[in-house]
């Protein structure tokens, strides 16, 4: 058995492993069990690390990190049920491919299945949802175990980070006495680096794309998150092919700065409706579908004789779910367009994609028509949010509904701004914490989150390492008091007996008791203009608060359908 | 594919087949993918549906309701991320042995490993931590699926219900439209009954302890939680055999009503001050150890040359941390603890006890002298809560700290109320939502919640099942202001900037606010006459309110290392 200077130099061996694989933050959970590798990532200089009690809240938070600082990130809790609590982030991580090395801590194997206290069965206790699952070995100070510990810390770190991204968890027996020998030298030094390549297609591959799809009449459909940069490149290769590119908001194309009329910020709006006289000849497609359903009922009608598409797979996990593709492209997908757009020479007529400029001209105008639209409601905050960010600003997202008005209503702007979200599984948990951890990585930007009063409820929780570490995040709370997507879906047509306690579900909290609570500044805006008013402050003045909306779960349906409506009005 | 008209009759088949086996309570969070289920629960009067929207809480409340209903109860969720928050609930319901059925709905089969949204690999999600997981068919309506539909409902709830009892999963995947028919009768009647045997020792067996026990030096060592009537049981079994009886405050055998000399309520204090001149020649423990980390340590100390273990293992599960028994007696707790009672028939003599209660006569007396436990503190208010449930209540507490205070310092009373608690893992997490599903079976008893600042931030969100359901819970928070049980562990030891951060965690929340979120009163007591007056009140006019003690962390271990010297005076 390891003595304590043992254990530490095992612990502070594996440390150095995950460092030099290029961890520099941690989220802890305070606990017993975990005491030394608490201690020792506390007392690393190399490593940020973070403190919150609420499990699940740490987890969406490293979640956050990881996503807005493109690193792996650290996960350390006890033993027991705390790592459960991980589990909705790590599911989330594991879908929308982001790294994080997850340490649970655990009694040794002569306290396990004995009913020892804080004991539970630990061994993949992510089930599928983690990239790889390590139980570590007891702590030993050879040469070979620490040799061992290094590199099960460097490794599971790249397996981490290697595509597509992901969780990996790492179980750690750990012996009492749990306090380490904090008088060893904590320094750490880079031992191993990684030269990693890219998938590339070869020349050949690559031509037989172009020589398919220059000239042709076709379509770019971008789903999944991307960076404003990444976005830029998707633009340019529109640019290049002359064809509309529809997106998922957070494939940023809306947002990245670039105003070009091949956008189609509006197809959610229009694509059902217009009368197509020409069917696309290409679709190219990049990883997962848009989040607009009348963008994926279009998709669905092409007819496989009309239409080729095809699909840029970059994880190659097949996350296609209308499995449809006639060629799957498995590439990494910036070096694959980079490389199409440099050797497309042909661009498709501009017949072809000014039709489809039309249609997004006219939906734009229909929007500025809807004089409704210039009321306050959480259709309009949500323009308005999406109007005042500001270059190198972060905006999170939440489910349900508030990404949905985004992805219908918002057009391209001259800012070129994040936009953040959890679309890996669009769960309304861990929204808050998420935001919180993007905001933590550029806490002096301009950081929004736009959220739900249920999504707020449910992480509320989450507020908490706002208060702790001063996050100046602005909030803007879409309150309808309940679940308000359902109002959008077939649950609408129930009886209010059974709508209201089962899908409708309102909470009536008081929010400016939440913002007391958690410090934040609060204010209720009740025109458009106030908002206005204090989103513009949100540009210079970084704060910690809570703008509330208050709306009516009817008002948006009422709302869409009147922009849907005045638009077939139009397109006639 | 089967139609709404097909899906309904299936899913109210299942629906029959749980209700046949019990199930009389359901714990619905909203979503689309689950509608059908939830609807059909909804409107099925045998069932009493309960709506909370974060599914931590969701699944913690259900396992509330089932300790105190000793009943199996239903979570019901959407696909996703949603199934993942019930993660640590249905640990402490495995560990703890409480029958849960754990409904998650899913996409089916053609829409899953495609990037459909909301989607995620759900089978065996809840990994080795539940007894069963069942995979359902995708709905249909020929007689063969609805009968397999019924009798998949009928034998999972029973799987949760045969000992050792735990949750069980079924996964389900539906297809839409997923409106259910709302027209059809949802009648059911009961078609299976159940007859189940006991684990009952033969008469050779039973005599072989009766006559190994009978006469002997023996402890009873009572470890589990225990309802009170079982409690009195074990009472009886200390008597029949003259014997002291240690145990976990959750084996209720403190909250009894019973005042027998054999509890030695205080052994934490004495058992490892005491000088033994006799060592037990027999030991009988049932379950898992009692809390005390010194009667731990006192069994460990027995030599198995000297003194015989027995281990009654209702569970068959082996959960003896010590590893020590000598004999292992696998059978029902009560029905085992009948037949060596009425075959009991030499008291060992009155010598062996006498010197037990004379230790805890002058623990008692210690108690009674330390002057400072007449002033507020934590310790003194947890003490107090015990001195004022009444007969017929029912109190909950939390881990770490407060069930720490009772055990050390309560003794026996004359009321017969019923301690709850989750110690099968023992998390910090989901107590406020097991406390209202213990209040929700009985409001109209005195209820109580004895917890720490960081449970109760932790499961904060619990809180709204009390505002929605209307639950009179009085919540006695002990406020250090972070984690107070780590004053009492090695960790203690360490600096102030590594303790604070790590251990220390301060969360600095005004939990008059808390109150205010959710409709409780709040009260701020300042003396113990104050807390007196105020927990007097609960006893006939139980209303949903939080009462706060400030405490401070040195402040408790300060107080137990006096009484432990004062007693270590006493004893010399």
């Amino acid at each position: 058995m390891a003595n304590q200077n043992e254990m530490t130099k095992y612990l502070q061996a594996f440390i150095e492993g995950i460092i030099s694989s290029g961890v520099t933050q941690a989220v802890i959970s305070p606990g017993s069990r975990s005491t030394p590798l608490a201690l020792l990532l506390h007392r690393q200089e190399k490593i940020k690390t973070y403190v919150e009690v609420d499990e699940r809240s740490a987890a969406f938070f490293a979640l956050g990190l990881s996503k807005a600082s493109d690193k792996p990130v650290v996960l350390l809790c006890t033993s027991g049920t705390a790592g459960a609590n991980y589990y909705p982030a790590i599911c989330e991580a594991r879908a929308s491919h982001i790294p994080l090395l997850v340490l649970t801590t655990d009694r040794p194997h002569e306290l396990r299945q004995v009913g020892a206290p804080q004991a539970m069965d630990q061994f993949h206790l992510f089930q599928s949802h983690v990239k790889l699952f390590v139980e570590m070995a007891i702590p030993e100070g050879t040469k070979e175990m620490l040799d061992y510990a290094y590199w099960q810390g460097m490794r599971s770190t790249d397996a981490a980070c290697q595509l597509p991204k992901g969780p990996v968890h790492l179980n750690f027996p750990l012996r009492e006495p749990l306090l380490p020998d904090l008088s060893q030298s904590l320094a750490t030094e880079q031992r191993t680096e990684i030269i990693a390549g890219k998938q590339l297609l070869s020349k050949d591959q690559m031509l037989h794309c172009v020589n398919a799809w220059q000239g042709k009449k076709g379509v770019l459909v971008v789903g999944g998150s991307h960076t404003p940069e990444e976005a830029v490149s998707f633009i340019e290769l529109a640019s290049a092919l002359n064809w509309p590119i529809i997106s998922d908001p957070l494939a940023n194309i809306q947002s990245c700065g670039k105003d070009s009329p091949l956008i189609m910020s509006c197809a959610d709006l229009f694509i059902q409706e217009v009368k197509m006289e020409q069917h696309p000849e290409v679709i190219v497609r990049f990883g997962m579908l848009p989040i607009s359903k009348n963008t994926m009922f279009w998709l669905q009608s092409l007819k496989e004789s009309e239409t080729t598409i095809y699909f840029v797979d970059e994880t190659g996990e097949w996350q296609d779910q209308l499995k449809q593709a006639q060629l799957s492209i498995q590439a990494e997908e910036q070096a694959f367009i980079q490389s199409i757009k440099e050797n497309t020479t042909i661009k498709t007529p501009n017949s072809w994609r000014d039709q489809w400029i039309e249609w997004q001209k006219i939906a734009e105008q229909q929007l500025q028509e809807v004089t409704e639209l210039n009321q306050l409601t959480e259709t309009s905050a949500s323009i308005l949010v999406h109007k005042k960010m500001t270059t190198g600003g972060q905006l999170f997202v939440s489910n349900s509904n508030a990404i949905r008005f985004l992805d219908r209503f918002s057009t391209t702007g001259n800012s070129q701004y994040h936009l953040f979200g959890n679309r890996g599984i669009n769960g309304i948990d861990g929204i808050v914490s998420t935001a919180l951890g993007v905001c933590a990585i550029k806490p002096e930007r301009q950081n929004m989150l736009l959220i739900g009063d249920l999504a707020m409820y449910h992480d509320m929780n989450g507020l908490l390492l706002a208060k702790s570490y001063d996050l100046p995040l602005t909030i803007v709370l879409l309150n309808n008091n309940g679940g308000g997507i359902f109002s959008f879906l077939s649950q609408r047509q129930l009886e209010k007996e059974d709508f209201e306690p089962i899908f409708g579900t309102p909470i009536h909290l008081d929010f400016s008791l939440v913002a007391d609570l958690y410090g934040a500044e609060y204010t209720k805006a009740e025109t458009l203009d106030e908002l206005d008013e204090l989103l513009e402050k949100t540009k210079t003045q970084p704060k910690f608060q809570i703008i509330e909306i208050v709306g009516e779960r009817e008002e948006n349906v009422d709302l869409y359908e009147q922009v849907i409506e005045g638009l077939k009005e139009k397109l006639r």
